[in-house]
């Protein structure tokens, strides 16, 4: 915890937490219904005022995270990009999913069809347990917020104990944002401290949970929205390896580009980033072996915090405490460390071997022959990336590229998973343990999804239904038909 | 339970749950790699088969659930349907929502875009607890196999204890379908017993569960779902009251058409059917009241088995041994029962008196004045179904949709919520109790969602793409491209 200093966190209390959460759930019907125009100019809001206060808010970031200016501008214009995005997609309406079955009598399941109108509506209040990594962009106003409120749902933020003075400073102005478009008070808040969360996460008005952080924290909080009287949705992106698999062609034809980019992916922002590759397959002997172990090794910057400091050595000791485990290169303080072994130890020590060391670290895993390679890929677990760098659509990548799409959310060719894109058809997810949902994304704007839930209208006249679904369609929403697309 | 007769279950025995479970993990590849016209044949053979041993099927039906011809006539009719309706679907290829981003160095989030193709793939194994009260819909080769099987997952049946030799004799077909038409062996298989049930639930390879039935039996099985080492999706449909708020205007103009209406909802099937109608609020005084209390009560039928039976018993039991509700008709063996209490009585113990009898009974509740009748609507839980029946969109019709679409997946207007239609726009879902995943439904070919996840591949070549994310589009997919809708 960095909670020691002059930026101390003072833990939200008991009641103010249920006061935010009440708050929130009074606020929830006003907010679901108000028009989609206002929504997105409550995202855009927030996406002006950061960029416009990007300065003072970065310094306040760079000081609370030792993330460095350039990163955290970068991460400053992807947020407010994000948001705006967001923005974007509530005035088209394609997240709404409108479908309309006129009545027809002559329906071939035997019975008549009455008119049904379907459409998705906000879930009711997510609680959002800010990542540490991403101050800016998996954090008050990063993309679960940016989601949720797209969708018509409340917001409570459970800080990152890592940047309590950042999270105040943006949760401010989100505040201001909803405020001057006349949203209802309790639309957003703010909670600060672990049994905060906790509260937050077992209170009956909350609906949802979106949450980024490591595997153990997440389970354990997915286990109480489990065992709540009623159970919620838990959206948790846990930890993942990220694995890499160099055939013996890339490997050959493409040594200086892949170890060049293999010490960017593990070096930038320490390697804090959950799709930093930590494990990279490569042929036993692969040129790309001793490039990387005479390589300069890029500065990877300071961590996050202690305690992420911490995790880190002691998830590296793990592994490097293994008798098979050797140091390729680096490893002092402020480098990238590259260990290596083979795909043997590797195949036998899996739960030693494989599991996620949350920065500037990789495991290069030596194969003797495609057999170990593919091998060692159909090991895997729940994945949020697999990267395949290859040469030819042969039969080696193509086994390769199935292994991978059995266990991941993204599937890479000849590229590194870091630096995501905020897209339409990106996907930040993944099976278990990499995600807690694997139907559903925390990046792109399939991500607003999650905070939904489908109502159907059985019979009812135009004046009592919502706006998308009254015959006329007064807002252009996009709408299928009698099971076609229509508008 | 039913099986102390002739038809006795036998239980699936632990080397066989075994087996079973891994020949659908060993078929889920090719099965999912299938092309979709062979997905699409297999389940129009099978709706051909249940078509062509209609008359064998529901003799064996008729004897093991005691459901008339009649209904189990029309469920037939209604289960072919469902499984054609899912062949269209995976044709159409909608449900892949197939996305492409292009490359595009210019992407205003401040770093160049990758080329991004996205689609959803099937989850992997899926076991399906069947129900009791739909042989044929919601049973083997019912609405979660349908669409199990349409997503390409392979399906574990845990067949239902009431009907074991219906079940065989439906998997019989299932297979001889998939056989047909080329499937691996596996795709489908049929395990019966509890504990065999328990065993699958907790199987690694088991990816997704879906279940129908009691709120005890599904939150049990849920619990272990999400306390598996690896958690899973569990889709559960559970119980549900489906509250009627009859108007004081309606209930004055339209007394004879409501009474009639309640009648036919609660008694058929022996009311044994998700959505029969559980309370219904009418003004205190209402001629409905009279009406009913003198109305000739239709039979009902008989039970399927004791154990519903008894639970049945046990439910009415605890609503009626209060002391402010009394009978107002019916009650004797192979009638309705209509039970009545005012609507204070049921705002002060709505845990005695707002549950779910699965049978044909009915509470109906009496208000005295419009803020009686929106304090009960705003007491509801999860629901599947809420209903009104109004005359005009005025200021109480208005609250009671609001408040409906605030706790229930289907909104009816002078409408009974029995009588399921299956189709594009339908939702059969709810928030908790209703279901254990609100934004999902199990019925309607929204239910296919259910079994999918989306993968994104990243630059990657054609030739290793899936059909329908390859640039020529050779399947005719719909595809969304750059958040636009091509094709």
């Amino acid at each position: 915890m960095t909670s020691k200093g002059a930026t101390a966190a003072v833990d939200t209390n008991p009641a103010e937490v249920d006061a935010t959460i009440e708050a929130a759930a009074r606020a929830a019907g006003e907010w679901a219904a108000m028009h989609s125009g206002v929504r997105a100019r409550v995202l855009e809001g927030i996406a002006d005022r950061l960029d416009a206060q990007a300065g003072e808010l970065i310094e306040i970031a760079a000081r609370e995270t030792h993330l460095g200016v350039p990163r955290l501008t970068g991460e400053v214009r992807r947020t407010s990009f994000q948001l705006r995005l967001f923005a974007q997609l509530v005035l088209e309406g394609g997240f709404l999913d409108v479908r309309i079955d006129t009545a027809d009598p002559e329906w071939p399941m035997g019975v008549p069809r009455p008119e049904l109108r379907r459409m998705n509506i906000p879930l009711g209040p997510v609680l959002n347990f800010a990542a540490s990594n991403f101050p800016f962009a998996f954090s008050v106003a990063g993309g679960d917020t940016a989601s949720a409120l797209a969708a018509g749902c409340p917001v409570i933020v459970k800080g990152n104990p890592g940047h309590p003075e950042l999270s105040r400073a943006v949760g401010s102005l989100v505040d201001e944002a909803l405020a001057e478009c006349g949203a209802p008070p309790g639309v957003f808040g703010l909670i600060l401290g672990r049994e905060a969360g906790v509260q937050a996460l077992t209170h009956p008005a909350v609906s949802a949970v979106a949450f980024t952080g490591s595997t153990a924290g997440g389970r354990a909080l997915y286990d109480l929205a489990c065992a709540r009287p009623v159970p919620i949705p838990f959206y948790g992106e846990l930890g993942s390896i990220n694995p890499v698999f160099v055939t013996a062609d890339a490997a050959e034809s493409r040594t200086a580009e892949i170890a060049s980019g293999l010490l960017t992916a593990v070096s930038s922002s320490a390697g804090q980033l959950c799709t930093k590759p930590g494990l990279v397959a490569v042929p036993e002997g692969a040129p790309v072996l001793s490039e990387l172990s005479n390589a300069a090794l890029p500065p990877t910057g300071e961590f996050l915090n202690e305690q992420i400091a911490a995790g880190y050595a002691n998830a590296v000791e793990q592994v490097r405490a293994h008798p098979d485990v050797r140091v390729l290169a680096g490893g002092r303080p402020g480098e990238a460390l590259l260990l290596t072994t083979t795909a043997q130890a590797a195949l036998s020590a899996p739960d030693r071997l494989l599991h996620e060391m949350f920065g500037p670290a990789t495991l290069l895993v030596t194969y003797r022959d495609t057999s170990e390679l593919l091998a060692l890929a159909r090991s895997m677990h729940g994945e949020l990336t697999v990267s395949i760098f290859g040469e030819n659509a042969d039969e080696t990548t193509r086994t390769l590229f199935t292994a991978a799409t059995r266990v991941a959310g993204r599937v890479l060719w000849n590229s590194w998973p870091t630096g995501l894109s905020v897209t339409y058809a990106q996907q930040h997810g993944g099976p278990y343990p990499a995600t807690t949902a694997p139907g559903m994304t925390s990046v792109g704007t399939a991500a607003i999804t999650r905070f939904l839930r489908p109502v159907t209208y059985q019979s009812a006249p135009d004046d009592l239904l919502p706006e998308p679904l009254r015959t006329e369609n007064p807002l252009g929403m996009p709408r299928s038909v009698n099971g076609a697309r229509a508008q």
